[in-house]
């Protein structure tokens, strides 16, 4: 088998030039081993003259074969959301500590890297969430989330009031600070601050948590990745809708959301013997003695 | 399509002499359909004398097309978990309150399954937990349940210490009151007392949920159907396992449970326009105002 | 002993014409009575020529004896704050559901507070928190809250981050969504939706609770009410503290909350046989069959 | 001021020989301060020779001023159940890792406890409660608890029923595994691990955290110390109660458990500069970066 990544984008994280110290030898590290490299054009405006090419990010998804990119989670969220749509696979190296999504450390990169270039390496596929807003029948806004889409009250209510309903069935009224829709993989994220439950990243299911409810006998509730999610606001406009604690959408008195799976799910791609369950022990302190 | 139910087992909750004032019309109405109707060993016992035969349960399951259990959700549960093996339908009637599995209830009981029997149901496929109980490699009892295995400390410890294991990975060692491992339909019964989330019953995955953990930041996980997962025990020879709360087996010290799915579903049949979020709502007391 | 209730204020939910229908009523009944009987210059502005001198609610304070509210917890908590100062004993008449503070119910009114105009009452002291906002040491906001003080992300944060000191010493730093402190009154409203325990509203101690904290092994802290709370804002500038649901004010970086006991409570009167026990069980559906 | 502590008791974790190594030199250092030394009769059993005194643990009550655990929590809390009614102050010296009770450190024992003895310390009295079992109306049982008494399902059952009556007014009927009625010194053990909230140990109340309670929108709460809690067995004669995870007693149908404060609380003293904060933070994994 010949290697399927001939060119490799490098993405650091934004507004970062203290990642040109590990982006520069990756990439001759990358050209040495006779890949095309390129650097997304953001990232580049941040580092001195460097000798790949510079690409934008909307052409990144369908010029290359493979995306490194250099961050945090925060920063491999943002970027996979935007490179989703192309289905370009995605490494995370980490800058410093182990992240859920960014398993690659920077201190043994090139070996890891060496070796999953030579195919050792496990794909993990996450599923996505597409949110539609819909005001009086038309979609006046769309939003992609690898973690999670939040719809929250704003700072001059106390509460948002909203009904759902799933696959066109009534699930509930609730009273509360926000919802929150959440993936897989952004169960280990806000999700869990707010009491949801862990979900295996693996899975093809979409998490419905509430954020203080009201109603206390409301509980996060576990539906199918194939659920079509309408969130209705009912007496509020002061509700912000957010994806990923990234992007964000005011909405209006009598707005709809609707969120399902995007078709084509992020591709991860990890070193061999990459251990999720490890990575959740490390992340959350199980095991140390109490 | 000719009705595929052409023999139908009548199975009342154990122990049960009231349950006659409504086996013995619903026999004779199904009787009036041209079926033939049998009636569980067990339960005819608590009968007077009936038209109908009595068949053990053990043999119902190979000799009939259909069971309508009439008790409660308890009842099919147990019901379910004999029946499992034998992949013989159920209707579930409850003799008072809405429950989760028994939906049709007494008062519209002959109307709803006529109904049904001319073909408007929908089936409802639940997933079923296998636990084997291996002591030095070899099994020493094996169990099924359709809601939840729990293993918890007895009456002398004030934990139980365990590790478990999923596909054979490491996933954490835990000092709790104990584990539930938990199907979807169990995600409403135990396990949501012991802060479970709310699973989706026609998912086909499996719900882990600590009985008050000593790590403050354990958190229920939800891992896939196909999982294998092992639970050893540490520390403790008071450990007592239990299936559906009525089944149990005590546990010796490094004892291991695996559990997995059991390779067929309990196929449950509930009347058209059936509504899993009504009967959550309902259950739950959601959408009353505080 | 002579009737301490000489002079009484009627005070109505704020812009809620409706209110004149029970209010009149009242009135005529307390002036029957031989009592002087005074409006709410606010109360008095919606309704149609009354036969009460109106005031405004800073001089009732000083005018009054006993101030009987009409309306919901919303209304009795806004005017318990703003009457605090003057330490006038409180009634509160529910135009609806029972409430927590407002106990008189519309349709027995008039029989309930003449007896309690008799004597016939308990009387029920209720700890208010008083809040100053310290901006490089100088004061530069101060606000009362007989629920709780929330400091709260605001639009644009998807945290904030605070470190809390009780009486000088250091108890952690935190991330969350923010940050209630609430009182035992406040420990039944938002406090109790975002996962803080119940405390009987009689103690003298005050409850700090996280709302989605990041670190999942913290937990809501009682502490005694001569406590001395100071909240230090730490990497945000987008910090919004709101009294009540009702006052608010935003930070800057680096201010710091100063929560302490407010010198003198707020003294409710309730009716003979008040039980708090009821009103708790039936607010939170507790003893409702599952 | 003279020194008040004349006489010292020293008493080891049970059956454990290995404390002999830190116990002799702590007996011979505090001889050599001209104070007299005598140990618990049960630790002395598992000591070689010693050149002090054994005293049975019922007499050391009345015979010294102040006692010194070696142990860890676990011991400190059966000790300090057993020498409550006879007011003697403790001091707890851990054997490895921190404790909530056992603050002084083996390593520096003899320079802490120099200046302890000195009188740099600082007292904190620790509520403790008395628990009677009715029968009848007739006491059969009775013991004290440090850290909390639990009524909990036994073997058999899949669940208990009670009533709570607090001050002879009617709480709750709930159905749970368990009932805990909680110190604040409980309130960071078994309490926390069922959902209970953290309560400062200075303060005179009581909490009431229910384990695994049928009823969602059940939660804890915190009731005055001054309260009398009567708990009423409905539907199960498969009750235990333990008291400190240490004593226990089997509950019949229809028993009453009567919970009070008992009415002198324990005394146990600290190096100046303690600071519970600080425990709470490291025993809880507080302030690591997730």
């Amino acid at each position: 088998m010949k290697n399927p990544f001939k060119t490799v984008a490098l993405i650091g994280k934004y507004k970062s030039p203290e990642i040109a110290g590990s982006l520069l030898p990756l990439g001759e590290f990358l050209a040495a081993r006779g890949l095309n490299v390129v650097v997304d054009a953001l990232t580049a405006e941040h580092l001195p003259s460097i000798p790949f090419p510079a690409l934008p990010l909307e052409e990144i998804g369908s010029s290359v074969n493979l995306a490194i990119v250099l961050g945090g989670d925060g920063t491999l969220l943002n970027i996979a959301r935007m490179l989703a749509p192309s289905d370009v696979p995605l490494i995370g190296v980490n800058q410093g500590r182990l992240g859920f999504l960014t398993d690659v450390s920077l201190e043994t990169m090139q070996q890891t890297l060496g070796a999953m270039l030579d195919g050792e390496y496990v794909t993990d596929r996450r599923l996505l969430l597409q949110t539609r807003v819909l005001r009086n029948g038309a979609e006046v806004f769309r939003s992609l989330a690898l973690n999670e889409m939040v719809a929250h009250r704003g700072n001059i209510s106390s509460m948002i009031e909203f009904e759902v309903r799933i696959d066109g069935e009534y699930l509930y009224t609730q009273r509360a600070d926000g919802l929150i829709v959440s993936t897989p993989t952004g169960s280990t994220a806000y999700a869990l601050s707010a009491g949801g439950t862990i979900v295996h990243p693996g899975l093809d299911v979409i998490e419905l948590v509430p954020v203080c409810p009201h109603t206390l006998s409301n509980r996060p509730i576990v539906v199918s990745g194939d659920s079509v999610i309408e969130v209705l606001m009912h007496r509020s406009d002061d509700v912000r809708v957010r994806f990923d604690s990234h992007t964000w959408f005011d909405l209006h008195l009598q707005d709809v959301l609707e969120v399902t799976r995007f078709p084509s799910p992020v591709r991860l791609l990890h070193p061999q013997g990459h251990s999720y369950y490890r990575t959740l022990r490390e992340k959350l302190l199980w095991n140390q003695p109490l």
